[in-house]
């Protein structure tokens, strides 16, 4: 096993990390732990799952996203003697593109995630090796870093007795994502926290889980082309400045999709997820086949189509299992016919749980 | 009496309003009713009161309002067989400023609306007279042109025995709106259907009502400065064109206001409410003394404080009567000090019920 990698020397540990851990969170009345006792961890071996995320959300772009159920990463983590006291390895990368993924926990989400869990609670007496079974493709739009990390802030968390709060695991986080993908929370809040989560603002931080109607069904139709859409050039896409119209058009369809969540509205959450008029129109054509798909789902019968993230991956949303395969149907067509583009489809519901402890 | 200033030869009327009266509503069930049949009226005379508005609300500029308690205009429509059949004639204003208010129907806000009801329910057959009760005073941001025009939509209405529905009353007195101050529904609609109205879009009309949660308390400290802020003048200082960062921070803060407002969370509305990044640092420059307003009434324990619609009113929002007393002194004393205006207050509820019939 390769202990090469590991690093975190709590002794230089930045004090920006704990300065940063007095967040005030809206909602939760938890407090945050400032840890002064170093825990000792209390089993061997914990094994996380954390789902896969769709953010953006249309007029939803970068403070709302929602957790999907089935699909996600899962992180391994261990106390291993043969790692360095107070350090990190990671022992295997396994699932999608492994060899994509550096082994080095300073440049690996999972990594960078676990490190800052273990600042937060200030390990230095016990060593620790993680491997990561990437369930998620990368750059797929799905929120595959912000799993990774989710799955190993949680683990580390849990192998330690769970002394770290929710709102800690999404700053320890946003630190790999700052890292990979820059600073957002609307794929990892959702990741750990499940279902929908909108990002009130990061200075302090304040996240807002909106509950979707427990006894609603909402299904997601993720359609994914075989096309890298990197998020910086899907960024760079974006407008700098907006007219007043479509301000004011995306900020009232922003209201209506929450108010659509909270009141289980699926087809208004639809209709509100489609209505984009400033990001969407942007990315779509860069994609190809997109705007195709986005019709052929509506078709089939979708409530509403978007893009998931930044792309590549195409969401629609609908109320029945059933006829979120044939909406998937249609925009796989779509993506081969218009896109010239091989697509593979997931209907999944929503993840109301987020990331946590799965049996060893 | 004066009967010369009368209108509306029904077989004039244009299609146009018909047209448009096959909207897509999502906040009701109810199928729009086409009247074939001229209704007769049910009684002599209907007295209706309706209510003063918060438009804008921050970040909900242009498509979020609320309707407010106890403050608002009364109109009376009374059948008139001095009055040509299918015409409708202004007999009386009063109030605050009865002379800066035109008794030609077609000019007067509820003049406007009390004949699009006549026209959507055809009536020939009778003359109507309306007198008017201005509780609110004009330009004062607190929805006065729309609480004129819901009430006579709704006085009219229920004198033929109520055969439109809401959105209908919306859709005249939208008519009014748009010849006094734009078409803009986010006053008519919470003035006539009470409560948190979001404007999800206007072809087709979208009505999403926000149910605040009837246990819960919210008050509003509407404070208004003896001051002109011309709704055009208003309007002239927003900026046609906005910056990526400030975009999406307000549409999260839209999202948070709406989740906000279904939740009962008072604490998050107020701190909604004052994030607007883009409309109120353009606006209350305008207004003598605003900002020192907001920090007076943010100092004094109000949660939030904004803009009233155009303004100049400032609305404060808390969660307890005595303390909106409180926030209104320091208010005043604000306006007084730094802006060199005398204002008045009112703390009000957040009134659930919309425009209605009283007792005569």
């Amino acid at each position: 096993m390769a202990t090469s990698t590991c690093f975190l020397c709590p002794s230089t540990a930045s004090l920006k990390g704990r300065a940063r851990f007095r967040i005030r969170i809206r909602c939760s009345s938890s407090v945050s732990v400032n840890i002064r006792r170093e825990p000792e961890p209390v089993t061997t071996l914990v094994k996380a799952f954390a789902p896969a995320t769709v953010a953006n959300l249309g007029p939803g772009f970068d403070f709302l996203g929602c957790a999907v159920d089935g699909l996600g990463d899962i992180v391994s983590v261990k106390v291993d003697p043969q790692v360095h006291p107070g350090e990190i390895c990671i022992s295997d990368i396994s699932g999608h593109a492994p060899n994509k993924l550096s082994k080095n926990p300073l440049w690996n989400c999972a990594g960078i995630a676990a490190i800052e869990v273990m600042k937060m609670l200030s390990i230095r007496s016990v060593g620790l090796s993680l491997s990561l079974e990437k369930g998620l493709p990368l750059g797929s739009g799905l929120g595959s870093s912000a799993a990774s990390a989710a799955a190993a802030a949680v683990a580390v968390n849990e192998l330690f007795g769970k002394k770290l709060s929710v709102e800690e695991l999404v700053l320890a986080s946003l630190k790999s994502e700052e890292k990979v993908s820059g600073y957002h929370a609307d794929n990892v809040a959702p990741s750990i926290m499940g279902g929908f989560v909108l990002i009130g603002s990061y200075s302090p931080l304040e996240l807002m889980p909106l509950k979707f109607p427990a006894e609603k069904e909402l299904y997601f139709v993720l359609v994914t082309p075989e096309f890298e859409a990197p998020t910086k050039k899907m960024r760079a896409a974006l407008p700098t400045e907006i007219g007043m119209p479509h301000h004011v058009w995306n900020c009232s369809q922003a209201g209506a999709l929450v108010a659509s969540v909270l009141q289980g509205d699926v087809v208004g959450l639809g209709k509100a997820l489609s209505s984009d008029k400033i990001v969407e129109p942007r990315r779509a054509p860069l994609i190809p086949g997109m705007e195709a798909v986005k019709r052929a789902a509506i078709q089939a019968g979708a409530f509403g189509c978007t893009i998931s993230g930044a792309g590549p991956t195409a969401v629609a949303v609908i109320d029945d299992e059933q006829t979120g395969h044939l909406i998937a149907k249609h925009m796989i067509d779509a993506f081969l016919h218009v896109g010239n583009l091989k697509a593979s489809a997931n209907v999944k519901q929503l993840d109301r749980l987020g990331a946590r402890r799965i049996p060893n």
